[in-house]
């Protein structure tokens, strides 16, 4: 559909649809976090969205090849109506929608890849009211429901004050390392101008994050000169030092409030079973809300590190060479967090619990975490009605009308709220 | 050549040929364990075995997939004059000269396959008196060697006491773990028959190796629940059950005569740095010449992988599941020695002599544990003149002529003295 087809009843209805959404649920029909008028129009975006869900979701996005669906999703958000549609350097999508007011722009943003390796069969499935298809809960329902409050707010003729910019950012999942907001951030067009950050990533209207998990990842390599098992016997050997690792890792003691945590979670060395192994490397994941927490945790971490090498070479004959470690950061994200009081989740926590959602605040690691470190106002919400099996071949998403008509309601009355969106 | 070609002077020959190789060095030239009328019928072989081994080493003959080399070796045997050229069902090669009497035979061995895998590219090239390819020497040197004594044999009508049965082995390197000569002791129609055992299997003539070094090798597989590792942190991690059998197997004191040996050598566990692995793998080789020894230290490593299990599951929350391992028996090389004293020994430590070799007893991990550890009289023994970089890509062997020939003297002649040969 185009927006051009309710384009004359856009005045009538732009006030209406500007209503507070506390009211909302005075409407007819199921709770929502719209006025009636502009849910009543929500609803009968339900086929379209459904189809934009699959078309996105059967258009591969593995990590760091995301371009076939970027090009979908640009072309997708210039038939939504909006006309300013470019691509960054990064490969993220930008489109871009003027304000009443000059100045710092206000991004809504969803990611384009998944989790998926190139070559994954990907066809969504039906049963009943769950359509399955691995990522179509993460993130492809973040970018259908970016298209669909676009083509309300143009069917509507709305105006935000702040300039609303559209993103389908590459680089979320895993060793993608938020590679795409970042660029977006700190060297894409927008660094330095955007004013607030709006993530839609999860199948739960109810959750709120506000926190971002910050993430240090390492691969520590351990080195040593390497020989024959029988001939070479009593020479310092890497697992050594790996296992004496572990070990010093898995004694270092975390806060829990917040959250921190540590794991040792890819291990891989050696090449016959009669050889003393040259490199065995280790992959530990550390993770808190708490920046310095963090921070105490990697030099903790590493600190193991340093120990098990000293130990395995004060073991072990060092006369073929000494075992060495070298750290590499392969994963950086930082911790931040938007406060509670910030409007930006008041009005996220108020549109969620008029839609009828269990509202809650919670803390994740997404594309949030880099506006939050940088003090940028930051939220991810989820605009679903619920899913699960994220990140498997099994991922599904419910999509009985009524609830998930209310989980898309959510982020749209954020926008409206936060834009003091009015007609044109 | 054909062995037709001399043997109008077999006769003549024979008496020379047969006696004892201490006399050899009265003959011309340079020291051979021969004496100087054989000698000089090895020496105008020497371009058939260069041609030989050029030709085996580049028919490729990757762990489990030695079938092309083991038909041009069958070939090549019948070639030489052996007309009872057979394979068994595991792969081996089998040419079969009779004996003067009935009763057990006398095996001379040397192994078909090599470490390479499949695809490797494999061609000869020479620099001054080296030849260098993959696998020349380990064990191409001791298929040609064969040839050169059965073509020998043959052409001087020499009649040996016993059955003379060569033998082209499968599955002697690494993970064949013996396969071809344990079928031919214990299931293959020479079981049981076999009185003696000489396996030609590296390029030092001095060589002797009376001890077969045993070895038990693992795969120790640590399984535990998995989880994300932010939301799952606290669980159990087989990292940790892991790296607590590391540091108990490096703990293990073992005897340093026999020299007793272990290795943790290949490790392998985890898929995502976000998430704590479900399996985690550990090979561990271990090796002895004195069973007891090799005994007592397979039990400390399985209970050092049972102390890391309940190590982690005691340390952590086994709400999920707990950790466990499986260990898989993955190598198993029996150990077992040959006396010195033994006739066997005696004759090839004054054979290797005679050809002017610094001959030593050694020991290691070959064909012949598999005899020496069933009471089978056996030995591995050289009969190159030096070599290098086995194993390695840039394997080579030293071919100049008069050492060369003094190498493949050595074998020739404990097959003429433990096979009390005679004119036919």
């Amino acid at each position: 559909m185009t927006s051009r087809r309710v384009m004359g009843r856009a005045a009538a209805l732009a006030l209406a649809a500007c209503r507070p959404f506390d009211q909302a649920q005075a409407g007819a029909g199921s709770p929502s976090a719209l006025a009636a008028p502009l849910h009543a129009q929500l609803d009968a975006q339900y086929d379209q969205v459904i189809a934009d869900l699959v078309r996105i979701t059967e258009t591969p996005a593995p990590p760091f090849k995301e371009a076939a669906r970027a090009a979908l999703f640009a072309q997708m958000l210039r038939d939504a109506g909006i006309t300013d549609v470019t691509l960054d350097a990064e490969g993220n999508v930008l489109g871009l929608g003027p304000g009443r007011e000059e100045g710092p722009v206000f991004v809504v943003s969803a990611h384009l890849d998944t989790v998926f390796p190139e070559g994954t069969p990907i066809k969504v499935t039906r049963e009943g009211e769950r359509l399955m298809a691995p990522g179509i809960g993460d993130d492809s329902l973040g970018l259908a429901s970016l298209l669909v409050w676009a083509r309300l707010l143009e069917a509507n003729a709305i105006t935000t004050r702040q300039p609303l910019l559209f993103v389908g950012t590459v680089g979320e999942e895993g060793a993608g390392d938020l590679r795409g907001v970042r660029y977006l951030f700190t060297k894409g067009a927008y660094a330095g101008r955007i004013g607030a950050f709006l993530s839609v990533d999860n199948a739960d209207a109810g959750r709120i994050v506000n926190a971002g998990v910050g993430s240090r990842r390492y691969r520590l390599a351990f080195k040593g000169p390497g020989g024959h098992s029988y001939g070479a016997f009593g020479i310092v050997n890497p697992m050594g030092a790996m296992a004496e690792a572990v070990r010093g890792i898995h004694a270092i003691a975390v806060p829990t409030a917040p959250r921190t945590t540590y794991a040792a979670t890819v291990v891989a060395g050696g090449t016959s079973v009669n050889a003393i192994p040259d490199l065995v490397t280790l992959d530990v994941d550390m993770r808190s809300g708490d920046p310095a927490a963090l921070g105490q945790l990697e030099a903790a971490v590493l600190a193991a590190a340093d120990a098990g090498v000293a130990a395995e070479n004060a073991a072990r004959s060092t006369v073929a060479g000494a075992i060495t470690v070298e750290p590499q950061l392969i994963g950086d994200r930082p911790a931040g967090m938007t406060p509670g009081e910030h409007s930006l989740v008041t009005t996220a926590l108020r549109a969620s619990q008029a839609a009828g959602f269990a509202a809650r605040l919670d803390q994740s690691s997404t594309d949030a975490n880099i506006p939050m470190s940088l003090g940028v106002p930051a939220l991810t919400i989820g605009t679903g009605a619920g899913g699960g099996r994220t990140h498997s071949l099994d991922e599904y998403l419910e999509t009985g009308r009524q609830r998930f008509l209310a989980g898309l309601s959510v982020g749209l009355a954020i926008i409206l709220d936060h834009t003091d969106a009015a007609p044109r």
